[in-house]
């Protein structure tokens, strides 16, 4: 990437001419319902990655933790996200920091989709999934609980 | 930075609750006019950080190059960026790329301010600004000659 490449938002909304946008395949099996993502800036000189995640109404991301850390920009929508054992309300320009091995996951409200900028940087671990026992412990928190229903 | 901060957007457009807004010093010797920066995301397990900049209409940033590069998100407002040769619109959400030692500069459209996220890397070269000779080449085109003009 050595010009000046300037991505204009599609006529999708959260989506920008030129980049591509991968769809998650769902199954039965995965633990993320409608949510795209867009790579936004994947440079070598830069030590980060920029992404873009859109979750549509109703959808949720994955429910993981890692070593990495995110730091969110929401753009567009509404939503919450569970960090921890915190749940928040999401609109555009909120900041987010997920830290190091928090469990995390992001919704869309029902009403429309929640689009934001996910910040990692480049050398990073790969997600953990929750393990029965680890579910278990996050269910004994009624809110939690009712949070990652799905 | 342990804990899921959340801030949102103060009432002031550009701004954000608890990050504090760095107002840069004017004075007959400055090469910007009108500019605050934020710094939105700082942690030492990250590998870049993540800026906010907003110009104020009329305003522009420091013409200047360096090697670390830009990955520019363009929040709010209107204006134009110089990148190399080349002078580009820019809306909300428009992304983009300054490469490695490549003059450029930041200009908010006269009507409103131009407000924009931009990753670096946390390790990074100090900015160069432009010697006279530099300066010389860089306006004998006409158009980045109108564009640099303040």
């Amino acid at each position: 990437m050595n010009e000046p490449i300037l991505h204009r938002p599609g006529g999708t909304g959260g989506s920008w001419a030129n980049v591509a946008v991968l769809v998650y395949k769902q199954d039965d099996a995965t633990s993320f319902r409608d949510v795209t993502r867009q790579v936004l800036f994947d440079d070598p000189l830069l030590d980060c990655q920029l992404r873009y995640f859109e979750v549509g109404p109703g959808g949720h991301s994955t429910l993981e933790r890692h070593a990495h850390v995110h730091a969110v920009v929401v753009l567009r929508g509404s939503g919450q996200c569970l960090v921890g054992d915190t749940i928040l309300d999401l609109a555009p320009h909120d900041l987010v920091h997920v830290p190091s091995m928090t469990w995390h996951q992001f919704r869309a409200s029902l009403e429309e989709p929640l689009g934001f900028l996910c910040m990692v940087s480049a050398g990073r671990d790969k997600p953990q999934l929750p393990t029965a026992d680890e579910l278990a412990r996050l269910r004994e928190s009624s809110v939690v609980c009712e949070f990652i229903r799905a």
